[in-house]
C-alpha cells in the first residue's frame, strides 16, 4: 500500500508540531474580506515604526548585486558588530534570524537522547530545535511566569548538553537579574552549553539587567544570541547572530549553511546598527506604549504580567481563543499562547499609540459583548 | 584546563570541513588592492546579467513591510509556483536557497549511522548535510565525470536512507537522460528518498533531459529541488524550493525554520517567475557564452567537459591552484575544485561576452607566462 513518509522520518521530527506564527495581515485580510489597511497586527513583537530609512536606503544600494551570492563570511557586518560591542569578529556567527543560530547550537551539540533544559512558558523554538535533532526536552516549571533558575539547575543530569535561557523571556516579558543569572552560570558545568537568548535586550532599561556579552570571557560555555528582528526593525529580512568563544563559533560555522544570510539583510543591518536616532525613537515609542497598554488593561480590570520587552501578556480570565477570534473579526491580530502553556492569556505587541488604542478599544468592546452574553 | 568545545560537538560535525565558497569580489579587491570594477567574478555560477528589473521593482515595493515577519507559509509564491508548474501548492517547501531544502531532507530522514549515496564529483553540499546529521556518505565513483547510476544503485544497502542526484551536475555540467534516470528510479525501493537536484534545469535545452516534476506522482519517494539563484538571478536573496508528495512535504515543513525565507526574496521571486523576456535573454546569453568558452578553451589547447549548465569545467593539465592564483592576480575569479576530487580542473561560470573574453585573455596570458617559465 506504499510507504508512510511521516512514519519514516526521524522520531524527533515526527513529534514536532510546526511553529504557529502570528497571522500575517495578508492572510487575515483574505480570510475576513477586510482591507489590509484596516487591520492592526500586534501579534509578532515587531517594530511598529517600520524599518529605519537608513536600512531602506542601504537596501536600494544593494539591489545591483542581487544576482551575486552574499559574502558567506559576513566580513563587513561582523567587523561592525565587533567594533560596536568590543568582541572579536571571530566570536560572531551570523544567522537567518536568531532562530537559525538557536538551531545551530542544538544541531552541533545535541545528539538523539541528549537532554536540553529550558523553562516552562519559554520561547517555542527551544522545544522545536531540540526535538528536531532527537533531543529530549526537559522543562523546568516557571515561578511567577518567569524562569526559576533553581528549578532549572536542579534538572541538570549527566545527559544535559544545552540549557536555553531567554532574558527577557518571550512570551511573558519576565527577566533575570545580574546576580541571580551569574550565580546560575557559576553553577553550570562548563561542558554544558548555556544559550542566553537576548532577542529583546535592546528594549531593556533596568540597572540590574545583565549584558551577556560581558560574560563571554568568564564563561567559555556561554552563547549569547541577538536579533535584528525586534528593536532593529528588520524581521522581514531575517538576520540575527550568536556571540561565543572562538571554538564554539568555529563549530557553529561548520554546520551553518554557507550562504545562510542574504546580502540585503547584511546591508540593512549594517545601516541600522548606526542609526542611533531610529533606535532611540523606537525605544521611546515602546516605553510609552507599554505604559499605555498597562494602564488600558488595568482600566479594563485585567491582570497583566510586568514586561520589559516590546509586548505584554495579560490574563483574559477566560477563553483566550474566543477573545482572540472576536478581536480578529474587528481587524486586531494578537497572539494566543495556549501552546506556551498559557491558555487563558493573550500576548499583545506594543504598537504605535494609535494601534495600541485601537486594540484597547476593540478589547473593551469584545469584553462588553461577552458580558452582555453576545 | 577547560573544555574542548570542538571535541564536544557531535561526531559528524567534527568531521565537517566548512564549504569553500567562491571568493566574493569585495574580498579579492581588499586582498589585492584592486578596484571592484576591475574584477570579473566567474566563480559561483551566477546570472551575469544581474537581477531582473521586475524583481528589483518588486523589492522596492516590499521595503515598507521589512519590520514585519515574512509570511511563513509563503502563500503567494507557492500559489504562483503551483500555477506555473501544475503541481499542488501543498507539495512545495520553500527554502533559504535550495541548500536549505537539501539540508531539510537530511535532517528529516537521516539519523546517525544511516547511509546517504551520492556521486563522486557531485555538489559539495551533499556530504556537508550528511555529515552534519551524523550520516555516513557513500560515494559512488563517477563515469566520464558524470553520475554512474549503476554504481549508485549498487551501493544501496539496508542502511541507505537518501540518494542525492544532481541533474545537471555541478561542477561537471554532465547530465542524465530521461530513460536512464527513470530506470534508476524504478529500481530504488520506495522507503529510500531520492533527491533530484535540478538547480540548473532551466538552462537545459535537450530533448532527452527529464523534467523531474512530471515524475512526482509516479515516485512517491522523489524530492525535486530547484532554486532562484541561477537562471532567475536572485542568489543574493536566498530562495529555492523542494517539490514532493504531500507527506514528505509535511515532514520538511515541520523542521524548517518558521520564517526561513525572507519577504524580499519571496516578492522578487514572484516577479521574476513571470519575467519571460529576462529569462529568455538569460538563457540566450548563457548558450552563446558556453559556445564562446568552449571555442576559446579549445583554442588554448585545453580539454573541457561538455556542460549544459551555466559553467564549464576544464582540465588545466597541471597545477590548477597555481593557475587560479595567477588568474586572481589579473582580477579574474574562477573556482578551483580540488575539494570535488578534481585537482587539475578549474570551473568557470558563463559570464557576459566581455567577461568571458576577459577570462580567456587572462588565461591565455597565464598559460604563456607558465610556458615561458614565469
Amino acid at each position: 500500500m506504499g510507504c508512510d513518509y511521516i512514519a519514516l522520518a526521524n522520531p524527533g521530527v515526527q513529534g514536532l508540531q510546526p511553529y504557529q506564527p502570528g497571522k500575517p495581515v495578508s492572510e487575515v485580510a483574505r480570510e475576513l474580506g477586510l482591507e489590509e489597511s484596516a487591520i492592526v497586527k500586534l501579534a509578532s513583537n515587531e517594530n511598529p515604526l517600520g524599518p529605519s530609512q537608513r536600512a531602506v536606503d542601504a537596501m536600494a544600494r544593494a539591489v545591483g548585486d542581487l544576482a551575486r551570492y552574499p559574502d558567506g563570511n559576513g566580513f563587513a557586518l561582523k567587523a561592525a558588530l565587533s567594533a560596536k560591542y568590543g568582541v572579536a569578529a571571530e566570536c560572531f556567527t551570523l544567522g537567518n534570524g536568531s532562530n537559525d543560530v538557536l538551531e545551530l547550537v542544538a544541531r552541533a551539540y545535541v545528539a538523539p537522547g541528549d537532554e536540553v533544559i529550558f523553562s516552562e512558558h519559554a520561547f517555542a523554538v527551544y522545544p522545536i530545535v531540540t526535538l528536531g535533532v532527537g533531543g529530549v526536552p526537559v522543562v523546568a516549571p516557571a515561578q511567577d511566569w518567569g524562569h526559576d533558575l533553581a528549578a532549572m539547575a536542579g534538572r541538570i543530569s549527566d545527559k544535559t548538553r544545552v540549557i536555553f535561557i531567554a532574558n527577557p523571556n518571550n512570551p511573558t516579558g519576565t527577566w533575570l537579574k545580574r546576580d541571580a543569572l551569574q550565580a546560575f552560570l557559576d553553577s553550570v558545568p562548563e561542558h554544558i552549553i548555556v544559550v542566553l537568548d537576548e532577542a529583546y535586550c535592546e528594549y531593556v532599561d533596568e540597572v540590574e539587567y545583565p549584558n551577556g556579552l560581558l560574560w563571554l570571557e568568564r564563561y567559555p560555555n556561554l552563547v549569547v544570541t541577538r536579533t535584528f528582528s525586534k528593536l532593529y526593525g528588520l524581521a522581514g529580512l531575517r538576520i540575527g547572530y550568536a556571540v561565543a568563544g572562538a571554538a564554539i563559533t568555529n563549530v557553529l560555522n561548520r554546520i551553518r549553511q554557507p550562504f545562510n544570510v542574504n546580502s540585503v539583510a547584511m546591508e540593512a543591518a549594517l545601516a541600522v546598527l548606526e542609526d542611533d536616532a531610529y533606535l532611540a525613537r523606537s525605544r521611546q515609542v515602546n516605553a510609552e506604549g507599554l505604559r499605555q497598554l498597562e494602564a488600558g488593561l488595568s482600566g479594563l480590570g485585567l491582570v497583566w504580567i510586568p514586561s520589559i520587552g516590546n509586548f505584554i501578556t495579560f490574563d483574559t480570565g477566560g477563553n483566550a481563543n474566543g477573545i482572540f477570534d472576536r478581536l480578529l473579526q474587528r481587524g486586531v491580530i494578537v497572539r494566543p499562547i495556549a501552546a506556551y502553556g498559557m491558555p487563558s492569556h493573550l500576548r499583545v505587541s506594543v504598537g504605535t499609540e494609535a494601534e495600541n488604542q485601537q486594540f484597547l478599544d476593540a478589547l473593551s468592546a469584545v469584553l462588553k459583548e461577552i458580558a452582555d452574553g453576545g
